[in-house]
């Protein structure tokens, strides 16, 4: 058994890392961890899990000295505490998963811009992979430090890297237009995510410079080869999960949408979590929601010579704590889908 | 008073019409009528009109003669049925509003080419008036047919008006990204309207071909006096109420976001309905529901040179009975916001 | 024009107060206090107000010296605190409608054991009226303090009071089961009332001992002439507004649903907020929501000889904002309706 | 491996007992038929079930030959239908769990007299196992035929047997107050379960004459020994999962709460899906929801003297296919969680 600390436990990211570890058959969950939780029992912080083995785990503090029997370390914590405990935990020969943002970029300077803080670790960026398993799967197997995507970033990049690893599309500009549920605005209380102001509202935040956009653009740009640019705009739907995001890019070449779908097939051959809809299906958030899979769909419009493609996935699996449990699985050797067989719930 | 009768009164937006008008201190709603509900009390269609004059009202049939004390018929019927009762109203020295697409277009050939059926009364295309004041105001006022504009155009053409005027757009094409409430999609009971299909879901739907790209581009192509493409994707969100567009131009040449909020501000100096939000407010669908308010904000991306727009409206109000009422009160010389001087509910 | 102020402005109940009296015709909003948000906007608290006079509004602090202009001054404040601003707004000639539990018990013994404090007023006790219009409607024609009733006591003392007050009952004990959406709970951000907390979830709190048991017992009480006990369960419904009770009694002799609904339509014969519904109706939020109606309902079950009494109101308007309205048009003489003539919203 | 197959696999109980048997590592679903959706794959009923195995399953019509290679059928099915289906498989030596009320009664007048129709099969309710494993875990291990309790029944039986078995309670009467998630309601398209209409909305239904009324009492009185009146009024709550029962029953002495909590911890030692909650936690649905658990807790209101009893759980999963699951375990010998081990979703 691959033993797991989880930091951060108490937070949607985290706690879902735990709910899906608590079936997985490889892994015991050892330690979690909390800085403001420490000393409660799992129950109280997530009655769901009351009456199962994991529900009972005790939550100690942030200290390394509790996590010397593990494995590997989950990092879920917000941007700059990763950075200073993945040294720690990598010095003491464990594996480590952020699931933040703190080893998603190579580039220091590019993290300093757009977090606003300077990176305690920078060192290490070289070494991080980023944790997209259907684009760096060779890369994550040997990697003892992974940056687990971000939410927004993993969607837009599974839905558009096909076209930009051959190279199909002509301008370089991108255009993501993506909407997510609440959970993805985390745990933390906030007068603007309570019930009463969210129900019945939609609406626009971060513009322009959302800081997944550094991200989308850094690795779109590795993935073409050239530089891409995108015009990102997030918005919170009301719901608790799922993240869906519409997609404007211009093909160099007229295609159809049957020609298209057959690229993005092959691109995604063998692939155990992205499926490619066939017409005329569409995604929906709800046929993904808890589950680690991501649907994507493509249509081109022959009328304004415009590809829009639509990509599902569940925030907290596929853009989380699924998608970090696939990249644990490839860093142990173990069968990628372990723990993730899941069959998607309805209604 | 103004008698009116409404059509298609058990639909919501023929509800919303009625409600609307049980507070319209100029109007007296004259006739109720509906073909699947007649015989009933408006009340056992709307619960919530209960113990309120208007929940007394007997719904009659959908039979011209009922009307005969009517200056203005209102119609919320499917689109097709409109087309042939507006002209035996017309006849009658009535003035009609249609809430549906039958006298959106000047051209039946378009009409016909998107709805997929003939034109009942193709003769009355060139005289109908497209009801979006902010642009047509002397012409509905002399009007005695108006087509009330659909819900998403509504959004998309205030959001782009004043760029399209103002020849400020550099290429002819408009992406329109749009997001709408469930009481968009109407009162019938459809499988996957139901309660535990909708919630928790986000989806597109009509890529690329949704009936209303016809109404976008035919008046947006008006407006810019060259021809205007769209690429229109709409998305159903899970609330009952509010629509919102995230709309991408390109600009001609390079401005700021103050000095396109100047431009927008100057346009719709005056109008009663339509706020620009100063920076750093953004629009959201629960500060304009149940209002016939329409909120746009602008923000230029110059890292991308995009301008994207936001523009929220509520989809039964300015997006349907509260702008047809906005247009009763043009047709009749009345105070434009009578009726719809509505503060907006919170939470 | 009756000048008022409005203190605790940025809560639920306290802007529903000033949305309402917007548009009432005989009331000017003159002054609009809080401690948190002094010196903002009203728009900037609630967005759906901008764009209207109410928006523009500034908040001011809580100071005495601000409201000397006013009349009337509305407290929507914690409890404790409206019972040190009352006697200051009394001393100065005003009228005062305390939102909350301060002066809704005669006894400040009974206050102080189920509020937990000493009662800084204990003198206003025998002077302050229980603002129930359809039970105290006399005596708050003459108030100058009124205690408006909290929302859970108005739909039990209103689904009761018929059979209280005319003996029809046969044991001293009330069963209510009551449900409420989480406005009720306030607007101050809670963990556990983040949406993603909320959504899906319906859950009792307050068992055995919620504080609304004093105040149903003591006012029904003083209805019934005998002692009345209350078991009072509520809970939490996943929706913003609407309150909902299913009241057990047990009759002293048998009677019929139908005669029952005769005693009740009897007693609030005239009464422009209270409807009994006529068999088979039943009672539901979305039919009261928005509006100051209370919806009631009653069925008498032969097998187990109960009374199983439905009512349903919302929690800020004839729970809270439109009952204070009602009491503020009484206690100056208005129409007692004014700016309450609200239909209904569907959907 | 078990051969199962499904009747009535589109519906949300028939397809939770497919989601939940895709895991179940003992048995195969072998047949999945339905009435209405014979020829269509299970991903284009199901579209979450998309990308798993499951998800290509083919659905046939309802005909008895198609269950051939099965060990055991679930009805899920209409009442009615399953009278006529079961004896057919009984007869080829199938096993049988009807998810409806068809086999919950032991006299089939009881049956007649709430459900309206004639049985088809009386013959069969002698031999019929009520399938509460709790109550009936030997009868089920040795039962061809097991009648799934209802949603309700299960909640408020769990709820109440230790006291009724126990003779705990004074008074015959039981009072219940239940809330149900709208996905109890069926999948069909109803107008009032469209989306529109259950949002914001909380509301009774049933009153009086609920059919669960006859299963509760039917069942209370076998296991108090005497006889049992319900006072039973289910609601329907604007959420897709999860039941709560809020019961009400007078104690016979004066126990405290502790005291009782220790007489349930006692009754349900040992049993996997029953948690009785240690003061002072409260049920929640979210707490249970897409697990096969039902939480329990208990206060004593000495003032009242009654007992309040809260129960939860999740009517798909306890309340329905996770019943029938945990019934089908007992039924051929193995363990009982199987693929029921499943760990609380939050958020």
């Amino acid at each position: 058994m691959i033993k797991v600390g989880i930091i951060g436990v108490n937070g949607y990211a985290g706690g879902e890392v735990l709910r899906l570890l608590a079936r997985h058959p490889q892994v015991e969950v050892a330690v979690v961890a909390s800085r403001s939780q420490s000393g409660r029992e799992i129950a109280t912080c997530f009655p769901s899990m009351r009456g199962n083995k994991v529900g009972d785990l005790q939550i100690v503090p942030v200290d390394p000295t509790e996590f010397s029997g593990c494995d590997l370390v989950m990092l879920a914590v917000p941007h700059g505490v990763a950075a200073e405990l993945a040294p720690v935990f990598l010095h003491q020969g464990k594996k480590v998963i952020d699931l933040g943002a703190d080893f998603r970029f190579n580039d220091p300077l590019v993290y300093e811009d757009w977090y606003g803080i300077k990176h305690a670790a920078p060192d290490l960026l070289n070494e991080a992979v980023y944790g997209l398993p259907e684009l760096y799967r060779a890369q994550i197997k040997e990697a003892r430090l992974v940056g687990n995507p971000g939410c927004y970033p993993t969607s837009i990049l599974l839905g558009t890297a096909p076209l930009l690893k051959n190279g199909l599309q002509e301008v370089e500009l991108l255009i993501a237009d993506s909407k997510s549920g609440v959970s993805g605005a985390g745990r933390s209380a906030k007068p603007e995510l309570q019930y009463a102001e969210v129900e019945g509202d939609f609406k626009a935040y971060g513009l322009v410079r959302h800081r997944h956009v550094a991200e989308i653009e850094a690795v779109a740009t590795a993935i073409a080869g050239r530089e891409v640019r995108a015009s990102f705009t997030p918005h919170l739907v009301p719901m608790v999960r799922g993240l869906f995001s519409t997609i404007h890019l211009v093909l160099k070449e007229e295609m159809t949408t049957a020609e298209l779908i057959r690229v993005y097939q092959d691109f995604y051959q063998g692939e155990p979590f992205v499926t490619i809809l066939p017409e005329p299906d569409l995604p929906q958030t709800k046929a993904v929601n808890y589950t680690n899979n991501c649907h994507i769909s493509l249509r081109v419009d022959s009328r304004t010579k415009q590809l829009i493609i639509l990509s599902a996935l569940d925030n907290l699996l596929k853009g989380a704590a699924g998608q970090a449990i696939q990249n644990l699985n490839l860093m142990f050797g173990l069968e990628e889908t372990l723990g993730l067989e899941l069959v998607g719930i309805w209604p």
